[in-house]
């Protein structure tokens, strides 16, 4: 037995309550080291004979076996021990090590189940199917308040570039977001900014006059909650843009402003080429980073988060550079949004591992780019294969609770990366399989926009442009296929709230399969990401315990009596 | 290289600012399987080469090598990864596995350094020497304010008895506590209650008459903090006591009480015999839960933790079963009592493993009470040896960051505990080379009143005897070792606050030793747990690379010329 690859911590991923006496825990082995691991446990004051509850294996990477189970206990206390078996030897595993026999005192404890504890993301974000917009390049519905320095819509875009698209054009083109099966909108800024991007923020209660007004933003709220459609919005609060009137205060005012500590700035006065002050990434002037951790900095941005709440119905908010800013900021900032609006979604803009923000005090769900970049390579670049890109999926998995899970935006593409499409070298199979993935897998499918008719684009600013109307040009096939499997999703809704479970991945065929599981319903989703067709011995498929043979055979063998399937090249095979 | 073995994340006690530019890291890996270990850091924008930071050994235990290092970054924007080498291969430890050359995407990111994260308790508990009392019996200072039923102070206590000690008794004894040179006291409850330990509160804004009144505590805290001596009270907020107005008010009015939702009732009427409602433990009726995630509830109790710091100045607050109140009524409360007073310590009662509450939005410090068993079975019990100990203390060491470790209350025994002594069996020899190690290890030494003058005593209500005061009984040599062992901490500012490493634990002999040490301040303890004496080959001594060899023979050379140290049986070598 390899003691060195067990772990587990009363916490986090690794210890988390689902109900009001019910703890799910997750323990780590090596893969392949044990035959049986199972729990026990019982009310951490004792009392009574321990329980025992056998856990299986809910994930696997390259070297490690991620055991799960649920414990139930009327009491909520929990203490308990695990017990590894690996046919040689049974040993106790506990917070202080190992033993052979469980000394006093060295239980694990999840002390108390407390309902405020009980936490998890809006049940609506769970799963739901997400479309990312940025309003500059999605459609222009009203050329009156277009820039006076527009280019032509289908000319490839710089990175100045200003396109005329604007709110009027989202309510316009709502149909489209309709058909598609849209469930919420992510809006990149659209407080007035001089950028096309707008990440440059000057007012943050102003809706920027080139993208509309705060009757545009209502009536396109409305449009949206009509058709049972949410909208969140992009929260820069990590810097303001030059001209936000803080800064531009510093500028004019230097260490006398009312708003110098709003900055950090090196040497009074300020200076701009190059700028003496603390910016977003580095250096770059228009930016400058706001020091979140001051008091009045600080309620002047959870205004900000309440009040687009409060007095437009918005949803929720996407935050941008998340990370950089403090943590009990966050902690406020979901304090505040939530006493307007519990159903309220918060979102972080985090490309690493994000398990910090996602515990209850701060974020609900961050960006999955971890997933985006195992897709890449996986799907669109060929430089892993199926078991690899297991191991991936696995390894993100892990690290969060599952409501959380359901809850992280799958993404493939945004306007921070080059297009999905491109990176497949335009070979629409290959992007395809990936979206049958993303729109089966668990998470929050969020497609950027044009994505689903084909558009392609290097990075920023290529990724950025005008979003292609003429279904002449739009790719309609891929079109159909998002609608088939968004309609899917919303047919069967174990795609959304299911549990998920890695049952095939063959390396040699290059064949990945799962299954999303829960009480009563059941889909397994084959993947062929190969260019040969590939028969699939379903007998191998490896089945969660949850799911009966019964059901696993009316699965499988009753479409496929002889017990093989065959999958096209980059084909899918979705059994529901 | 054991892959299984090694474990890095960018947050809690494997990741964390120590100051406006320096992060501090740990990595862990298999114990003995590494040659060197080594940091590749830089702004996690890029734009420069990466910084190379070796790694040092800071603690091991049996199965594992725990390694830190700091890294200085003037952006404060950290990604990077480790790179492990065997002798034989080198690869390098992303956030995304191990590799043999590093791919984009995969560095570990501490995203930015904000002020508000740079968190630690407050500077004056780090290492304070704290003094535990039960004021019940810890001296009678006004025999008008007893209960009526008190019993002879030296009667051996049952778990009803009263004694009839109280506040003026602290008062008069104060010269104690400043003799033995204590700087922060605890006092087990003071409010309104029945019992004797009064943890079954019946008035939060009341000091219990037998205790005296708020000019009793007015001048005892005016006397302590005269002499530089803080006090901090006992919350007991996880429940109330029987008699708790509230509580009444439900027994009285049932459902229609205001206050039936502060408790947590099955039915109505409620029944007290078995409780038909949720309480302490398993169905003590005289403490019934109270409910702190209602929002009525917790602000109830946020004013109580204020106002008795407000309004009396008290230092801060211990928090009686503070793991089973939710973490959102600690991170509030962590507010109105910093809000009230920066420096107020917050303290948990956790016996068991603690980081979740311990990350800077709940508490700055927990009862050590793994480092108390460890201690017990090492000196006491006497059922580890040298070697288990250390992997002992490098288990706690490790799960906090450096300046919650010198915070956490090292103990060696509480009300909730048999005595130190008794443990020993009686023998004082043991028992001062615990208290030798406990007085100059990391930490915050609490010592329990009457400890010192070697009281003895069961668990609970036999550790809780009334206090020894007539010198005749007194055991003056411990007094006087206690007092020497805090005038030398006291004297040596790095005993409170230097690091702490592991340099000797020698399982055939039974000694261990440790260094504390500091930029400028080294002290080297060596405790001999054996009833033989013993030498030491002062050149075994595994020094940490920051103490130069110049100061490591100034230490040991210059006072033992021959390299060799004798300790005499249970004998303790401190060399400052």
């Amino acid at each position: 037995m390899l003691r060195e690859a067990v772990y587990h911590v009363a916490h986090g991923n690794y210890a988390y309550p689902v109900s009001e006496d019910t703890l799910r825990i997750m323990l780590r082995t090596a893969k392949g080291d044990l035959q049986t691991v199972s729990v026990l446990y019982q009310d951490r004051y004792g009392g009574s004979e321990p329980f025992v509850a056998p856990m299986e294996v809910a994930a696997e990477d390259e070297l490690f076996a991620f055991y799960q189970t649920e414990l139930v206990l009327d009491t909520k206390r929990f203490g308990y021990v695990f017990l590894l078996d690996d046919g040689k030897n049974a040993v106790f595993y506990t917070e202080k090590g190992f033993f052979d026999e469980v000394p006093p005192n060295t239980q694990f404890h999840y002390p108390y189940i407390a309902i405020r504890d009980l936490w998890q993301p809006p049940t609506w974000a769970q799963g739901a199917v997400i479309y990312q917009i940025f309003p500059e390049r999605f459609a222009n519905g009203d050329p009156t308040n277009d820039p006076s320095n527009v280019e032509p819509w289908a000319m490839l875009p710089t990175v100045t570039s200003q396109k005329g698209g604007d709110l009027q054009g989202v309510i316009d083109r709502f149909d489209h977001l309709v058909d598609l099966g849209v469930e919420l909108i992510y809006f990149t800024p659209v407080f007035l900014a001089p950028s096309n991007h707008k990440y440059d923020t000057v007012d943050y209660y102003t809706i920027d006059p080139h993208f509309g007004d705060e009757e545009t933003v209502r009536e396109l709220i409305k449009l949206a909650h009509d058709h049972g459609i949410r909208v969140i919005f992009d929260a820069v609060f990590n810097h303001s843009g030059f001209g936000f009137f803080a800064f531009q205060d510093v500028l004019e005012h230097g260490e006398k402003s009312p708003y110098a500590h709003w900055f950090n700035i090196d040497s009074f006065p300020v200076q701009t080429d190059p700028p003496n002050y603390e910016t977003f990434s580095n250096q770059i002037a228009t930016m400058p980073k706001l020091m979140t951790d001051q008091d009045d900095v600080k309620d002047y941005f959870l205004e900000v988060g309440r009040y687009w709440v409060r007095e437009f119905g918005i949803d929720g908010w996407r935050l941008d550079v998340a990370n950089e800013i403090d943590h009990q900021f966050w902690r406020e900032f979901r304090q505040a949004v939530k006493a307007e609006s519990p159903e309220a979604l918060i979102v972080g803009e985090l490309w690493h591992e994000a398990s910090e923000w996602v515990r209850g005090d701060q974020f609900d769900s961050v960006m999955n780019y971890s997933l985006q970049y195992a897709c890449l390579d996986f799907f669109a670049r060929g430089t892993i294969r199926a078991q690899s890109f297991a191991n991936r999926l696995a390894k993100v998995q892990v690290n969060h609770t599952q409501a959380v899970n359901l809850s992280m935006f799958s993404l493939l593409g945004s306007h921070d990366t080059e297009r999905f499409l491109t990176t497949c070298g335009g070979n629409v199979q290959k992007f395809s399989l990936a979206v049958a993935f993303q729109l089966t897998y668990a998470g929050a499918p969020m497609i950027y926009y044009g994505d689903e008719v084909g558009m392609e684009g290097l990075n920023d600013p290529d990724c950025r442009r005008g979003m292609i109307w003429d279904p002449e040009e739009q790719n309609l096939e891929l079109l159909a296929w998002h609608k088939e499997l968004i309609a899917l999703r919303k047919e069967h809704k174990v795609l959304r709230s299911g549990r998920c479970r890695t049952v095939w991945a063959d390396s040699a065929t290059n064949v990945y399969g799962f299954v999303r599981f829960s009480q009563g319903e059941q889909v397994l989703v084959l993947l062929n990401n190969s260019p040969k067709a590939q028969n699939i011995g379903l007998e191998k498929i490896q089945w969660p315990v949850a799911v009966p043979k019964q059901v696993q055979d009316l699965l499988t063998k009753e479409t496929y009596p002889l017990g093989e399937v065959r999958l096209e090249p980059h084909g899918t095979m979705i059994l529901a």
